[in-house]
């Protein structure tokens, strides 16, 4: 038996989510029933960085799974990407040492939200990013952001109902840059919550509106209560960027 | 009854292409039904500029019709946005003189080709550009393209079968950019035969992969023979960007 690690990319349009469910078709539904194929009906658990949701995108998702088949990590790309879907893509397949764990030993995630920032709507783009037709105080979102960096309990920034205790997390860094008519939030942490990025962003775009000021964003998170932060912007803007693992890639 | 023209938007992915079809999704299909609605089940013709392919995207296609409703253009172009799917658009509804002609009135059309190259694919962009890979020569592709501008019979550049007679057409420009990682070819004539686009494209790319010399464009052109074109390009890549009239808009 080898580990292997492999960085992958999902439109997550068509899919109810990352995880496995029954009768709903998922990443890893489709991931495990590829490899069922290439090992004789043998079933393969898939191990992710963590789970997304309904209509959130990945461009560097990481999975490790094992396996007793021995070929080349190119022959593995290739071999997954003609029995995946045309709404999965391997990106790069490596072997890893065994005690290599695609969820424990994550040093950093960096998730990226799209906004597509102008007036009119973009019918190419309705799946892959969320459209703010209004005027956008980027400075104010900028300021705000400054908040939301370092470490801090984000119970506000939450979704309600989660069962995860320990709420503290580090924010590394919260960039919002221009990359032509969309507006791009990339937010790089030591881990997330679950809809940490899509509650942050919704709270950015209220600051940004001028509905609120920067400072009430850390007003909000130092209150540590879900009902006090503003909406959770849509799913189809969201990416899990990259994830990255200190004894693997060079950060 | 008053004539109404409207530019429109879809994503071709899901369409059978534009024109109406018994038991199939088309563009013509879905937009007549949302007007059989909107006039209480009174079907409602509806003409375009031409047809596009399925798979064909169009952000650009200019559509008539004729109603006994009377309400502002704004109204009309939100109810009818309203009532259709979500690939399509309606971006503009404009009162027109009872003779206007969508598709006779044509003086010119542009369509564009995105063509996404770099070595990786992109998942989020399978279904809107075109991947090449390989490294393209695009001065030598520019050359091949003057040999497409001017007044020519296009009969190499037609897919095989079509039944119109005349094949000459105009191509006033054919402008090669990059942006970003994709190169966009764009294309402006008096008209455009089946498929004409796509093999231009196609010939295009067979020239910037150094499969052939520019000068060959305008050989195969010379021969009127579609059997001595290269490959068509796939219709993802393809856009109907703008249809512009005399009459009616300033070139």
């Amino acid at each position: 038996m080898a580990r292997l690690k492999c960085v992958i990319a999902y439109d997550g349009i068509r899919f109810s989510g990352y995880q496995i469910q029954p009768n709903q078709r998922t990443v890893q539904g489709e991931l495990e029933k590829a490899l069922k194929y290439m090992h004789k009906n043998e079933g393969i658990r898939v191990t992710a960085s963590g789970r997304t949701d309904a209509g959130v995108h990945a461009a560097g998702q990481v999975i490790h799974f094992d396996s007793p088949l021995t070929m080349p990590s190119e022959n593995w790309r290739k071999a997954l990407n003609t029995l995946l879907p045309d709404d999965i893509s391997i990106k790069q397949v490596q072997s890893v040492a065994d005690d290599f764990h695609a969820r424990f030993d994550v040093t950093r995630k960096e998730y990226r939200y799209r906004i597509l920032h102008r007036k009119e709507s973009d019918i190419f783009r309705r799946f892959y990013t969320y459209h703010v037709p209004t005027y956008l105080d980027i400075e104010a979102m900028r300021e705000a952001a400054t908040y939301i960096i370092g470490t801090h309990d984000f119970s506000a920034f939450c979704a309600a109902g989660t069962k995860m205790i320990d709420k503290v997390r580090t924010v590394y860094d919260v960039r919002i840059e221009q990359q032509g008519d969309e507006l791009v939030v990339a937010m790089i942490g030591s881990g997330f919550l679950y809809q940490m990025v899509r509650i942050t962003v919704g709270n950015l775009l209220v600051v940004g509106e001028g509905k609120t000021t920067p400072l009430t964003i850390a007003t909000i998170l130092a209150t540590k209560d879900r009902k006090k932060a503003f909406a959770t912007a849509p799913p189809q803007g969201l990416y899990l960027w990259k994830v990255s693992y200190e004894s693997l890639n060079a950060l």
